[in-house]
């Protein structure tokens, strides 16, 4: 069965002060009316049951994701005591979902980018469950057609094509992954974009729970057995200790380094979706697009001779802006941001500069 | 004797938001850590006793004032039903001084203007008080030397000079006033400064109540009945009534179109004290001075890359600034402004815009 494995436990520093350590991006409304994580699950409907959806948080995230999320099960809501990348999130999801389904097929995917339309990602989930039920040792992850030579992204080079699986509906192009690179220098990114051949790595993984345990077995034995005395521990009053014990203990690392670099049967699926990770606030323009003036206005906004401008507000919190030119506005109950937008990538230092002056009450 | 009375009516809708209809700039902090009209009010401390000082302000911020004020006896406090401009404002006070003391002095002056040090200032206006006590039927006003072509004020040409009072301990300079011109276009108030013996009108003024009500019983003798009409009914039950009734129906006008601008006998005190009207945000930066990184700042402030930047906020809200230039950042607990420096003088837009708009609650 195919079982949906969200991960929600990032941080998100780019949106401050919309964004708190509290609050993280993917709690946010931030490219339309619901929050990117309800959006997460609402594009599940008809492709995965609540009952099959887990979210892996943060520990101190799960109140705030519960009430985001009122039909997934408790059962489904996993807390994290501390952050460890992504291998340890998967493995542990892996592990909770073979307990009641060995045969488990699991849909990985962060609960922080802006997908659509839900009916070509159910689509591409559907053909990477068949390609794995065709090939159960096969690991399956997404790419996006590059637009810019983006240096934000990891890339996978596409090698020779695979056939589509019997029957599919899809006519998603499928290719084996010749390699999976870092996040380029811009030089470097544009040499891809020139070569052709090249995809953005979506974060998006889709493989049988049994296949990436024996990858982590085989990579990451230390991180495996952690994880193993978690799930041991799972149904039992000693659940919490040990999550926290074991945990804590293991090294922090992503999925992409842990196993799928070193993995040999990996495939990759052109999405047939538009995709967005939303990294920052010109991508929330983008996503809502500009009034008449050229602005993008969440919230009661007065613009005079104002153009370019992001601002996000509350519908009862006025802002008014005159004269204005790419320039960013953020206004938050107790703390207000204003950037030229050429700063836009420097939100980042905002939060470490809080944490430096020991200002903790805006984080 | 010598009175003080302070003409507290102001809008002050260039501090928007910060000023507000029911809070307009004489009753901010904008240039230190008391208010414009609590800074009025300490000035005249050694030169005038709070028992002789009258507050005339609008009947809907008395309240107010008479919380920034506890020293100045609720009888001081005048609360005008309407906004009529200066003359009727200064005729009622005449009247209302020369109740007590027909012979009273009364020393004018705006509550929202920035005059250092006190010393000078108490300097200048006894100079004034030497000179209507051996001149009773003189008015007597102050003049700023122009530091700039200023195109926002009215200017006092120069005329002969006027010995100083014998005795006087003031060696301010005295002119007859040649005549007064209304604010200037820029290229005629370059004009002014070029010829030079053009001042600046600062709007306060000492003459004695009895020779302004003569004046205005020559020129505005409708108004005046009306006042006198007021007056009566000050100390009974009527005084509302007849307040309201009669000053609302009394034309408008300032005492330099009504009076100054037709008397012969008016002298002009060139100013020994520093004179600041905080016309508008730079204003306040000139008064609070900048921080090393030529920010003005009032309030919580991270600013990164920001310079030339005006904040005001308050010590819990707080305000980040990245990669601002000449901009102005006025945060306030339901509105924010966000401008360029350059549109300073089109903050008053912004009001007339939220009228035209219905969003009054934030005016």
């Amino acid at each position: 069965m195919l079982h949906a494995i969200v991960m929600a436990g990032g941080a998100g520093t780019r949106f401050w002060p919309a964004s708190r350590a509290a609050l993280p991006k993917q709690l946010l409304a931030l490219a339309g009316t619901k929050t990117l994580l309800e959006d997460t699950i609402d594009r599940l409907d008809g492709l995965v049951p609540p009952d099959r959806t887990m979210v892996v948080t943060a520990a101190r995230l799960l109140a705030a994701v519960r009430q985001q999320l009122p039909l997934v099960p408790a059962s489904g809501l996993v807390g994290e005591p501390c952050k460890r990348d992504t291998a340890p999130c998967i493995g542990l999801a892996a592990l909770l979902v073979s307990r009641h389904d060995p045969d488990a097929t699991m849909a990985v995917m962060p609960s922080d980018h802006v997908i659509r339309p839900a009916e070509k990602f159910h689509e591409a989930i559907t053909l990477a469950a068949e390609i794995v039920a065709a090939s159960p040792g096969r690991l399956v992850t997404f790419g996006i057609p590059p637009t810019y030579p983006a240096e934000s992204f990891g890339y996978i080079q596409t090698g020779e094509p695979i056939a589509p699986p019997a029957g599919t509906a899809s006519s998603a192009k499928v290719h084996r992954v010749a390699s999976f690179k870092e996040k380029p220098a811009a030089s470097v990114a544009r040499d891809y974009l020139a070569a052709g051949g090249y995809l953005w790595n979506a974060g998006i993984f889709v493989w049988k729970a049994r296949t990436i345990l024996d990858a982590l077995a085989a990579h990451e034995p230390e991180c495996l057995a952690r994880l193993e005395a978690i799930a041991a521990a799972w149904d039992t009053s000693r659940r919490d200790d040990v999550f926290a014990q074991e945990f804590s203990a293991i090294k922090g690392t992503s999925i992409d380094y842990a196993v799928l670099e070193k993995a040999t049967d990996v495939a990759v699926i052109e999405a047939p979706f538009s995709w967005d990770d939303l990294g920052g606030w010109s991508a929330v323009a983008r996503q809502r697009g500009v009034d008449g003036a050229g602005n993008t206005v969440v919230g009661r906004h007065l613009g005079i001779d104002s153009t370019g401008t992001i601002v996000h507000s509350d519908d009862h919190h006025l802002v008014v802006t005159m004269g204005l030119e790419d320039m960013l506005v953020v206004h938050t109950s107790d703390a207000t941001l204003v950037a030229a937008r050429s700063h836009e990538e420097a939100v980042r230092k905002v939060v470490a500069e809080l944490e430096k002056r020991g200002w903790v009450e805006y984080l």
